[in-house]
């Protein structure tokens, strides 16, 4: 049995709460969250204690995994504290707001030898999932190209545009391009080791006067000569567009979208079919419908490889790489040339 | 909110208490199982009450709707029962063992005006309840032709069928066509009066010996000439099979079959799309897969129709019809002719 | 090299030639058709002889081959000459316009030893003579079960049907059912030896004034106790719809439709695939583009199977046979009640 | 009436010349090769004269215009000297075999004001060509980014590159991209300005040698922001797999591929669609199955627009437009950094 406190009581913390709840080898110790109120009100759900500091988290020797869902400037410093108070981490993206706190996050782990998990959980869906892991058995042979496309329905940033701009431009890179720098990676065969990035803001006006971009063309390579290509838009009209699709010596792999439901229309203009998995048609909270499955998947994953001593399936290291290829990716659309990811 | 008492503490049950615990305007009540340790767990899980006789739990004044997952051969006394009490009554499948049964309940619910709704979770699967939402909205006119595709991964009935045949014969029509009989009762514009089958047993030996069928065709003619045909088989290799077909004056409308995943391998050999939606190779319990959201679906529709005031969209009244229908395909068989419904 | 005498140079008479003219192993050695015009024009076309009646073009010992694409009044007549003077005999749908008529041609052509080919083009569609190859081929085990879909994009049939109605009621089992008939057999492992059709006419008024349907759903029981349905329907507003599926104890085949193009179009509305493959939106001759490839296939199948001294996949006994089933169907839709077929 | 000279009797004068021939508004007036007996068997064939030497061909008055097959080392030769002669000018690609030469022809052709048309069929593709339309009638809004697939089943060129690398390196990008960068003009709303390619050679060891690539990313720039990626591999083992997707502020549009037949085999392995349309499995000239109806398409266009006076389509402008961006993408290539294309 692993048992857990959760840092955060927000939307994600009540979400992994869920899932924790319903499996048979997890348990719920404690809640931990600044606001009081927040914390008593999980814990109360599921009959646990409620903390509202982490030091006093930490320091219970009844824990065992922390799982952090805090706003993103806390997370390097509680996975630190974590790491050195002996608890497996569970860490939602992003691992630090910069990258010698992601460093510093990862050799903390490393140093301490616990457990960590990245929630990258895009790696979950049941088709991605499938995808990897065909990949991994050698399906296709040696990969030779992969192919993402990763489009929102929605601008959902705006406003996280607006404050952080100055300090930490190009949000599509940030927020939407980092999940496929994770998702190459468990795809390719060895690192990325150059970045090239094409964007431009066509669409949405208001992204523009922020400096920011709508659509970018991600090309990476890897050392072995392996090829990658993401394309990002910020605003489909059509939904949650989320496709994979891997190259290699023997044969191709493609992980599709999904339809919201089977219905198919025929009629002389032709078949309709529904349109993407997307939730409701206000485009709220869409990466919860698309990717329903897949939160609770990946917390499964990481109280069964805890509970059996295996390393999970992608860590806080891999959440520091995939911050390095943001930090080129922004260098090259600054300076319009390929650039080399630091090491 | 809406106060149930679970009759037993199954499977069934148990599913059905999820979804109730999940929903803000529902309460689990109480919980009825003769056998007591099964109640006693059960309530325990939702800090019900457990009771273990079913004239104490329809006595409880505080007990507004109930949940009948009994053994079919309890459901038609339970429904009557219920209705007495008048208490909301949502039903599993069938209503009654024979047709004087279901004619009684359906009476006695008539009789008492309590709100009933009969557990055909089928037309509750996202795609088939936005096809028969279409067709109730008029997008293909007139329907003239209503196509079915209902097949299982595995021959669940096997040891059922044994015990049963000599009674109640025709264990496919009993078991799969009844369903197909509510959907083509959802999407036909008028009643079915007429049904004609033909059915044989090629390649279930086991099932043969007993006398059953392994596949069989249904055609039904409504009064106003509109036509349906079923087809039904009891064993696939390639997984559960599920689809919908409407055709009308003005178009055609149909809900497909999904994959597990959106994985798709492509090869010399062609693209090979994932299998159907049919839950693990064991073929255990492959409806709970294809119809997972339309369990809690059902119900969720249930509660919501009681706090609204509303008819459910599918009440014990059609549980009746459709064994009508059954029986007139029994007879169909039989004698191989085009047999009238009865009335 | 087979040298070809093509009776009538209507429109199909063209298109056979075309097909005759690029084969490297056929000629057109002459035309035949009462009108003189015709057969100059088309005779000059591919440098043949141009012959006004038949006995001479019959007569002549240069002709190995017959294609007869005359008027279905004067089929059997010319099947029975062609075989009495020994030529190979390619004849269009149908047969003969009665049973004793087409019983006839099939004694005369087995009297005569000629081989025999009957001009139904839809086994000769790509995808359909692949599901009839990999079903002979036993991919699927023995068959099961055999669904036939094939609706109409526009009634073509209606002045036909004010003509003949009286003599030949039931047009659309006539026209298209038997298609589906041939194809039934070509599927299933052995001879249909009961009928039963259900049929309508709800959606077109001026068809049902004459006493037509307009849709129909036939039912086939064979010896061996396989199941097959046909569903008909003679005007839809969404294409031409032609499908093919068999189930069997290892699995199942489906031909499906073809889109007009690959071009799929995303909207908020869905995603919009382009309609069936049916030729230009006024519906004139959508089986020509259906069947695009099927016409050239069945004629160099014929031309091939001579130069090789095979027998034809399908010869003028089917053509009988597929008779035979629609005069059962036609008395089954007389009597409601199932009909066994005539040997 | 068009009367045509038809340079070249090899493989695709011969395609050429059978589509000229069905045409009711073309004739096929004489037929020039350098091999006289190539020029007189196919001049014999449709009744033309034959011709064995360009000058007398292009003397002739009775010729309207041109179609060009030759070899690529003469096509510009032949444009210009055809312009001068005031034919109007179908050319296959390339336009010439290098920069100066595409422009003289290109200058030619605009100072004689003869009307021409480059053999860029894949714009003809069914799909294609539905898809550029509905993109020219605003179907998606602004155009903002297009996406292409370009992968060849064979690697057919292994010996044309063994010939021309050192003097004309990266057949990938001369052969397969070019037909890419025609599409992606056709697709964008104003001119490609920038070009970066990453591409690699990990799977064809024998094409490593020669310093070719068998696999590039290629990334387009507009003026006005809008950015194309086209993927190109040299040999899939699953088809030609060829796809064309543009979105914009309003949509996406698709042309996917299509399967050689609608055969699709259900088995508990899931659902096999039959492979890509590639013709026989060998791979030898999978680009006349794919593109089956694009080369009639195209010729037949050319006709329709000569007689009724409008611009063809694609031009010899569009052919030097881009071999400009070919040499912008090899020189991108062997920098390593985003290159401006020429003017």
């Amino acid at each position: 049995m692993v048992r857990f406190c959760i840092f955060g009581a927000g939307q994600m913390g009540k979400r992994h709460a869920r899932t924790l709840a319903q499996h048979p080898k997890a348990t719920i110790h404690s809640v931990c969250d600044l606001l009081p109120h927040a914390a008593d009100e999980l814990a109360a759900q599921y009959g646990a204690l409620a903390v509202h500091d982490s030091e006093s988290a930490l320091a219970d020797p009844e824990v065992d995994a922390v799982v952090i869902t805090t706003p993103a400037s806390s997370h390097a410093q509680l996975v630190v504290a974590a790491a050195r108070a002996g608890k497996a981490v569970f860490c939602e993206k992003p691992l630090a707001e910069d990258i010698p706190g992601a460093r510093a996050a990862v050799e903390e782990v490393r140093r301490a030898g616990v457990p960590s998990f990245m929630g990258f959980m895009k790696r979950f869906e049941p088709g991605h999932l499938a995808l990897i892991q065909a990949v991994k058995a050698g399906e296709v042979g040696d990969v030779q190209m992969v192919m993402l496309t990763n489009r929102d329905p929605k601008v959902t940033l705006l406003e996280l545009s607006r404050e952080t701009y100055k300090t930490a431009p190009y949000t599509l890179l940030r927020e939407s391009t980092v999940h496929d720098f994770d998702l190459a990676r468990a795809l390719l065969d060895d690192e990325p080791v150059e970045v090239y990035v094409a964007a431009s803001c066509l669409v949405e006006p208001e992204l523009g006067e922020l400096g920011e971009v709508d659509a970018a063309l991600t090309t990476l390579k890897t050392a072995g000569g392996a090829l990658c290509n993401i394309n990002n838009i910020w605003h489909t009209t059509y939904g949650y567009d989320q496709r994979l699709e891997v190259h290699g010596a023997k044969g191709m792999l493609r992980a599709e979208n999904r339809p919201e439901t089977s219905l198919v229309r025929y009629t002389a203009a032709g078949a309709l079919h529904d349109r993407l998995l997307s939730g409701p048609p206000d485009g709220s909270q869409f990466y919860f419908y698309k990717y329903a499955e897949a939160y609770p998947s990946e917390m499964n994953h990481f109280v069964e490889s805890l509970e059996a001593g295996d390393p999970p399936m992608v860590s806080v290291e891999d959440g520091y790489r995939s911050q390095l290829l943001v930090e080129a990716a922004v260098e090259s659309l600054k300076t319009n040339r390929p650039v080399q990811v630091a090491e």
